[in-house]
């Protein structure tokens, strides 16, 4: 009856998936942007699938480490982030390049790590699953609930990547004030039943931004409303929306860069601070928590190393009467699975988590995760319940191996440059 | 091949097992003392076993426990917590009785339903190891060492119980003054290869000993001592001690009581302070780390509510730049493995573990476990890796239906006024 979980192969699939005109205060999405795609087989041919990162600099890590794996065991997922400690990486070398690392906080090689290890982590968790017929959720301890609600990730966008840049369309139309933002909110309950709403803002003066969220509360009275300019404002700055839309937000998120900015925000309003940027490593929990800088933690598996680390840091959380959530940046369904596995698993969890998984109209799974009034239903199948698309993982990879490297590595402000030939990525404060 | 791991059957049977004549602040230990068996048996017919603090208030909250366990999973680890919210005890009534918690930190309902849930918990994850042929430490997430680390746990003693008590005699002899101390810690080596040393004080004035521990220093130079009172002293006493024999201190363990005296000693020294007594719960640790009062936290798996919990307390710790290392109250060879596999997980435990097993002569294991080197070896068979024997359990079980009432509640003062009948629990600080 015993399996054998023994690691007998790893295959690392680099590809390049759709992604549509969204802005944020760096630039632009890339038309096609990189993701990771991990597999785990076991001595017994079951197969463990995850997703992480995709730039040069993770597949450039990600080599070793698989090569490293084979041989050890799926269960053995504390040896994961040890393991990972004995692959070096040249951080000068590698962290130099351009990310968009800076929407998500410090750069580091022990963060640009934890997030291959992510990537290896929910991959050994699936075949571990599959193998022994249990879902992630229960390797994790088990669902604390049966669905996982998330919001409404509403961008400022293009109806279209520039002219001649080749490109999937998208049927979003354009968001460029308000109404298109409030138009593309209720596209988004319509389709997939949200019920609260996060604004990607830092792209527009704040002016501008605080009077989208204004149209919201007036469309959607009553719900929870999040908005997030990736640290581009300045403490004044970051007060005076406080004060202007604070009766109507959930929280505000990353309003100014860096924990003493964000603990001077927090001490002089009680508007919650939230933050994927100036905690995203526990090595950052500490500073953060005595001063009282935020509020609410918005973990991310793929570089907090893995949904046990994501399981701690929630706990940490707790601990220091701290609110978690959940942040996310460009990703598909294997981590959407992911993501609602170890959701599913943390009491503390009291606000709906972000996802871009609607934006993402491409996908590898023979059937996408379905959001149903605004939550994904937590799978009992074995493993994370999802099954990859060979083919259409082949065709992705294709796309990459087609690339001339341009877009290889996520760059949003090289993106920008294509329609405005003069942007520079801005500088911060930028208001 | 999928198993069933539906809990069909609950069994928890009371145990009296022999204790020998340990001193303490508070008294001397009972000769015999009360824990409690527990063991979850699936549909399959395979049987998880567990075990806890067995007073008549653990017994009391573990029945109606029990009853709801049946029909769940035990892979449903997330909800025994969820679960034991929904035990009702009226804390009044139960947190009144008599119990050596004080040499534990704070008494609260909370506290004691996870001394309950813990039980459980180990119980269920022996059982799913079992059927999934792993062993604990693996559905923990992987053993990151072959073996744990226990220290030697001396304590003052007497012969043996006062003339006329019913007790077992035990072949360590008495131990009153450093030279006893001195010749127990010898007796502890040979017999188990530790190499580290605790010393249970609070018991004689501070000055006895110091000197027992500078006995201990100069028979085994170099090797680390720690001193605990159970918070015994006053501020001022407790930075006597440190400076009198901080020179051969890995930590002092819970000098004074509470976390205001704590982090003024904390902050008067520069020796270690450790604690099992003001950081006791979730709750209690942001108030303590942000004062800096204790730098060693001695986590026990079963009033942190199980092994899992033990990892996430872990985490905060790390998180906070806080050592672990790990308390124990008496116990059997059910939670020596317990306490072994959840130690084996545990990257940042950088302390030698305490155990008082040495001083059980009775277990209820067919084989009892082993220190080699002061360490035990972490088991790879499914589930913890040990053995009931039905035989010793029913035999200890005997003991406990034919007490009168006596000894259910372990009461180290009632013990003491067996031999000193003007005896009353001192008040602290003693010293």
């Amino acid at each position: 009856m015993t399996r054998d979980l023994t690691i007998a192969a790893v295959r690392l699939t680099p590809i390049l998936v759709a992604d549509p005109p969204l802005l944020n205060t760096q630039g632009v999405h890339q038309p096609y942007t990189p993701r990771l795609i991990v597999e785990v087989e076991t001595a017994d041919g079951i197969t463990g699938v995850g997703e992480t990162y995709g730039d040069a600099k993770y597949l450039e890590l990600a080599r070793p480490f698989a090569g490293k794996l084979v041989g050890r065991q799926v269960s053995d997922l504390g040896a994961l982030l040890l393991l990972a400690d004995e692959v070096a990486v040249d951080a000068s070398r590698v962290l130099g390049r351009v990310d968009v690392g800076g929407l998500r906080g410090v750069q580091t090689a022990d963060k640009l790590r934890l997030s291959v290890v992510s990537g290896f982590e929910v991959a050994c968790l699936d075949a571990l699953g599959k193998s022994l017929g249990l879902p992630v959720h229960a390797l994790l301890g088990g669902k604390v609930r049966d669905a996982v609600e998330y919001s409404a990730y509403l961008f400022y966008k293009w109806a279209g990547h520039p002219e001649g840049v080749p490109s999937e369309k998208d049927d979003w139309g354009a968001a460029v004030d308000p109404a298109g933002i409030v138009a593309q909110a209720r596209a988004f309950t319509d389709r997939y039943g949200f019920s609260s709403f996060k604004l990607k803002g830092g792209v527009f003066p704040p002016e501008e931004e605080t009077a989208a969220v204004r149209a919201l509360a007036e469309a959607f009275p009553g719900h929870p409303l999040r908005l997030d300019p990736n640290g581009a404002w300045s403490v004044e700055t970051s007060l005076k929306v406080a004060a202007e839309i604070g009766d109507v937000l959930e929280y505000l998120e990353d309003p100014a860069l860096g924990t003493p900015a964000m603990a001077e925000v927090a001490a002089r309003t009680g508007v919650p601070l939230a933050t994927n940027m100036c905690v995203t490593t526990f090595a950052e929990v500490q500073e953060a928590f005595t001063k009282g800088a935020v509020q609410v933690v918005l973990s991310d598996h793929h570089y907090w190393g893995g949904l046990r680390n994501t399981q701690q840091l929630a706990a940490v959380c707790r601990t220091f009467g701290v609110g978690v959530s959940m942040h996310s940046n460009t990703h598909l369904g294997i981590s959407l699975a992911a993501m609602t596995h170890v959701a599913a698993t943390v009491p503390n969890l009291h606000h709906a988590c972000d996802s871009h998984y609607p934006w993402q109209s491409e996908d590898v799974l023979t059937e996408r995760l379905t959001f149903d009034g605004g939550r994904v239903t937590v799978s009992d199948a074995p493993g994370l319940g999802v099954e990859l698309d060979r083919d259409r993982l082949a065709f992705l990879h294709q796309r990459w191996l087609d690339d001339d490297g341009t877009l290889r590595d996520r760059d949003d402000a090289a993106a920008m440059r294509v329609a405005d030939p003069g942007w520079v990525t801005p500088s911060v404060p930028r208001w």
